[in-house]
């Protein structure tokens, strides 16, 4: 395919910051459209910028997803209805992994019919360390090309810039493979402590050892997805119980349901800094930079 | 295609009481199913009764259409992949029917992908007095079996047994032919007005006549949609001008926008009664029963 000029990208409400970085680091321009919602909850869309033929690039994160759904579609399904050449769907925040099977019978496998509804308008699709539980790959649930671009070394970047004698900590074993590319990369120690979750918000972890050599070290706690952040809540609290330095929380996704954020801060955390995956006012590690390799590959 | 035994409905949130009808009519069964959100905003979905070869039935009336959307599609996904033999979709209001064309270049045809969405899970579909503008019939943007059921027969019965001496005032001329065939089913006179939108919000209504034979009945009110209800409102202030009964508002769908309910009611109306297509507190006209023939029709 030859698409002409350079791509053309639609924020949907909320992600002005994002598109604007991305399009900036492509030289690319932001196109115009008009969104509104109608008394009764309807979606009104106008797009106001020629699309015809060229690469157009969809940003928008995904966290709260059902009530972004249909307007998504309905720019998505406008796009190619005007001749775009090609809609690329930058998601720096992904939705509905979690159920990518039937656990007990009768469950909706929302993972792979929310797969279905993206794949039905867009031609590719790019995020930023969607967590992959049961599959190996993205493309197991993505049928179109795609990305799951890794902040790793984002984060590892900020940790050496701004925490003097960091020791990385991570929640639980399934990160362990993330956390350690982590600390290589920041040049600095890692644990990994072990968690148990008994609901959405109920979660224990290990007693913490950070005794000996990593005694005077800060502890920089990494995640991907900080949600009720429970998790790192309840490891703040034992890590205060230490007479150690207050630790740095790092997330990758700011998602913060409810009050999390305060408590968060109220637990004795030292700093929480985020992704740009979802606006926050803890984002402070840009990772737009992660999407122009993919999106330059459909020119 | 032959349907084993008899349908199960399944009502989504807010629902219940209209498929508890529903179901009663047909002495169908109200199947179980699980659904909550996650922190995160993410639906979690789980359908405990057998639905295979079953004629299903989902219940689910669409004002604010956009945050519905994902819950009903994965719904109807699930039927399907559970093997549901036929996915009835009642929505007794139906969105989505205003902008079936591009009026301006560049605008969303949302009729027509919201239908298409529709379309992918629901093998029919019910409503109650959907507006179809500039549209013939209903199955010009529905490709799958439609019913648009009139409830002009449950208004009608309900003005005879409620209002003495009654005339039915329509609010433009768009809506004559709907409401002289109420008025003649209710033995009543009627007028219509004519109507001038400037916008959302802003509704200007001809000056009312109804001296001479009409001056001693009691005007009742009647549209389709009671939205952000300017129309009906400001027709109640001029009614309300002349020396004559306060008025009698009917609407079918009760979608009543911010603060419209109780600016009707500050207008002067002396009562608002709307058909049960949306749960509201004015609901007194059940139009269920309009369902029946269509579904049973599947079976």
């Amino acid at each position: 395919m030859t698409i002409s000029d350079k791509p053309v990208f639609f924020a949907m409400p909320g992600n002005d910051e994002f598109a604007a970085l991305l399009a900036g680091r492509l030289g690319a321009e932001i196109g115009e459209m008009d969104i509104r919602r109608f008394p009764d909850g309807e979606t009104y869309l106008r797009i106001r910028s020629d699309v015809e033929g060229r690469l157009t690039v969809v940003v928008s994160t995904l966290v709260q997803p059902d009530e972004k759904l249909a307007p998504l579609y309905f720019l998505g399904k406008s796009l190619k209805s005007l001749g775009a050449a090609h809609v690329c769907l930058a998601a720096p925040y992904l939705a509905y992994m979690r159920q990518d099977k039937a656990f007990r019978p009768g469950e909706a496998v929302t993972s792979e019919y929310f797969a279905g509804l993206i794949c039905s308008f867009a031609d590719s699709i790019a995020t930023v360390d969607t967590h992959l539980h049961r599959r190996e790959s993205l493309s197991e649930i993505y049928s179109i090309p795609n990305l799951n671009a890794a902040a790793a070394g984002e984060i590892s970047e900020w940790v050496r810039n701004n925490v003097r004698d960091p020791v990385i900590v991570g929640p639980d074993s399934e990160s362990e493979q993330w956390v350690s590319e982590v600390a290589q990369m920041a040049g600095a120690p890692f644990v990994v402590l072990e968690k148990t979750r008994r609901g959405d918000r109920d979660v224990s972890v290990s007693p913490i050892e950070l005794d000996g050599p990593h005694r005077d070290r800060t502890p920089v706690l990494v995640d991907d997805i900080i949600s009720t952040a429970r998790t790192m809540i309840e490891t703040v609290h034992r890590l205060r119980e230490l007479d150690i330095a207050a630790p740095v929380c790092i997330g990758v996704h700011a998602i913060f349901a409810g009050d999390a954020y305060d408590e968060l801060m109220g637990a004795g955390a030292a700093r929480v800094v985020t992704c740009n995956t979802i606006p926050h006012p803890t984002n402070g590690i840009d990772v737009s930079g992660l999407f122009v390799d993919f999106i330059t590959g459909h020119i």
